[in-house]
């Protein structure tokens, strides 16, 4: 995700120079040929952070993200006073509020900006970003810069809110997903024509981003990954992390999320099912159904 | 249901005379009285149809409908020669295929054309008629009569169609009531404002009539049973019996519906939970959240 | 089934003369072949009930059962006076009654025996029956006759209720079998020993049928369906149609089976994925964890 | 529990003396009362660990355990060479794997031993022990502290094991309750008596725990909390934490736990309503079946 969204944001958002660092150190010099004058390839976040005035992070992990902010060589270490730390990451909402905790009295403005729109949203500079901050006055502050990378930037409320808006949504996403494929998969079976039995409910009270989107019936709709073997889209564990997320943080608010927690148990099972783990979150749909052929 | 159905069908379809019968004789009467020289009431379904050229029937369970068209004193007793009978109950596709496959030989064009949008919708005669019956020129025959009552009348397919359709859409409709529930609930647990958290579903992924149509969060839309005490709306009970319907015709048709089951047995709990039993599905929500307050 | 019930019911129970019917009419000649001088071959079930004084059935389903005793040729028909009918098909509790209703006025005393022990008891004449009937007198006069063919001969209460023993022991051992499954599998994959985990489980408060005594994990047990690749036993597709039985029993009851409900769609599921169709209910385990290998 | 579990210890295990901490200090300084000469008060864990051979810590969460072991004044700090520690805490396999790679380089020998058997199991002393450690030598040498306190001490693998077979059998026991619950609830619904239903699962292939010594349903079994008024027992609360573990667990590992997962939701929505909080788990047959009637 990392490379379009920093390409993006040096061509939209425009400064003069950008400061990046990556493990993948591949990733960091192809950047730089591409970019040949624009970029600087810092040896560690301190680093990137000792010549930021804003820096935005993309992980996979809570940990990794408490790494390379608090950690050894980390943002912390090197950070300039009143730097804005936007991080794009999707973890836990207590990760992003302790980060803010440890390092807004250090003078830096923190917010938590997860995103939604995958890696063509990325490519394509249309990601969602949701925001959660101090207040609208700090969230004004970093729009621009996220709008360098996204199109709809939404303000959620306090640290954290960010992370919430997004698991939220995505535990309804995963819900809704694997209802719409248990609903055309029976009217199907039922006899229906799939088409027609989509065209109903996009405009039923069944509707639903899942089937009026990215209807996981193959050949019902063009251009969705059910129509091209359910490669592309949304991997089916990343679904599965997000629904971790949701129903650990579900957990510990004492908040009962029955589907939620059934849906993060079929993902979690599609996720380490031969065949599966690359494809489209909207394979559950063939896995409901696969009547024996498997990728 | 049946009352203001008749009486949209006279005022915007126009016959010259309506033969109405009811178990509920008050309802025949009133409907007579209010509509003076317009209205015949029948002793029997048999006499209903001796003087009709096309039929409505509205009834609550499959047991019903059979009596009512093939039982003694029925409608196949006094039917006409090429009458049109169309049945706007909700019950399983085999009883509704049995209908045809009993009538249709003996010259009677048959259609299940069960309806979605509630007591409002037959009053305002906004009902959505999914129909199921031989073919297009047959839909076309009908369609006229159902525009008397309803504004979207959709043609689903062969006999029983209109059933399935009417059942998927319900069963994810309820997937979708409890996935926007937990979602709402989680959300606000963790401190986000509900009304912006709707928002940000809405014109997300997640997005679904549930959030964006009939939110179960109080006070986050105006107009909606979750902002009336759950009053009027869809009741638990009613979706519950769809639920049934779709999780038996996904058993016959071998259709796994994990979601579809467990969201059946939530709401025949809440149909059974003091307080519940006449509220909107989606005080769902409620329960899931009610912290000890019954209604 | 039928068959080996009828030998040992033969061996044991000592009658003079048995009429048998079945429609696979190989079966019928096979065992008059083995049993010469003892066996009448019936065309019907009117025909059998013309020369018997009690009657077994052993039916797959509802229909079938009432098409056997209440249809045309049906036992009905030929019925002496005072016979005893014993229907041991597992069906709805629904059926059970119906059957008494219809045939106890005219004088026939029915009970419903539902069994369990699968193919195995009923060879071995270890058969568990569960009997619903009049009262403990009539519970009396038919225990020698099951007898013949089992071991356990249980009292249940009025007609019908050896279908509801059957149908809420077989929900709660469908849903045992998953949760030890999950256990066992849970507990090998975070490194336990699994014939140690089984030990334990087996002397603790997680103890059951299923982990004591049918444990679905391959090798921890000897003699049972997991150690020979889950071949014999009790089929998926047997469990399947009981869960179902006990779901829709459950529904007009309105009583909550929230987990009866999603092991129903889990068997279903089973059952209908290449390979699992024949193979015990235990495999319910390998399908949690086949990591892609099939049978 | 400590406070029963420290009493038998000193009786049964008979050490010269015995050195306490506890944040609760009257549980400390009534414990110094009751044993005159016998007890010592530590300040802290450290102090305690400066004194001690062998050390026993119970306590309620991850982080505290951490804390008492590892933190300030912990007992790594006072530590003895050769110390046995053993932690009886319920938590994660990873925080107590995560003890032992800490402390056993330092020279400790560390186990985790979690127990079932409730606070009447440690007020009569016959508590489960289910020890995780290197090694059987090292089971043979906690056994006799353990033998202080309860009845059956089991050794389960590598450090972690005892955990691991703690949350696996309580993740079943608190699915075979849910199953009980609605098997029981569903029979008596149908009509049947639940002394007799519960005998027939007793001796069927429903046979479990939670049927036949801890039978859910009111009045079948006497001295269960399902006959006064579920009060007394393992609590809502504390199976929903270890459902919670042993789900975290699961999706850590991959490992699918569908049931488990369910049951986790229910456990969690008991323990958020009201009249719930403190009874017995076996109470969610009344959430099941209260029709309305709270505690």
């Amino acid at each position: 995700m990392g490379f379009p969204m920093a390409h993006n944001l040096l061509n939209r958002y425009g400064p003069s120079k950008i400061v990046v660092n990556d493990v993948a150190s591949e990733a960091t010099e192809r950047f730089l040929a591409e970019h040949p004058g624009k970029v600087v390839i810092a040896k560690s976040p301190a680093e990137v952070a000792e010549h930021s005035d804003a820096i935005v992070t993309m992980l996979p992990t809570p940990p990794l993200v408490r790494g390379v902010y608090l950690g050894k060589n980390g943002i912390a270490e090197g950070m300039r006073k009143g730097a804005i730390l936007i991080d794009s990451s999707t973890i836990d909402p207590a990760t992003s509020r302790a980060l803010a905790d440890a390092l807004q009295p250090k003078g830096a403005t923190v917010v938590d900006a997860p995103v939604s729109g995958g890696t063509m949203g990325a490519v394509n500079g249309t990601l969602t970003f949701m925001v959660g901050g101090d207040d609208e006055a700090v969230f004004e502050r970093v729009k621009p810069i996220l709008q360098g990378m996204g199109k709809n930037i939404v303000y959620c409320g306090k640290h954290g809110s960010g992370q919430v808006a997004k698991i939220c949504n995505n535990m309804l996403l995963g819900i809704t997903m694997i209802g719409a494929s248990e609903a055309m998969n029976l009217g199907a079976r039922l006899g229906m024509d799939p088409k027609l039995l989509a065209g109903i409910l996009n405009t039923s009270t069944g509707r639903c981003w899942s089937t009026d989107t990215c209807n996981p019936y193959p050949g019902v709709m063009e251009g969705v990954p059910a129509s091209r073997n359910y490669d592309g889209g949304f991997g089916v564990s990343l679904i599965a992390k997000d629904l971790g997320l949701a129903v650990a943080a579900a957990n510990e608010a004492k908040s009962t999320v029955i589907l939620g927690g059934i849906a993060h148990q079929i993902y979690n099972q599609l996720s380490t099912t031969p065949g599966y783990e690359k494809k489209d979150f909207s394979s559950v749909f063939k896995w409901l159904n696969d009547n024996g052929k498997r990728f």
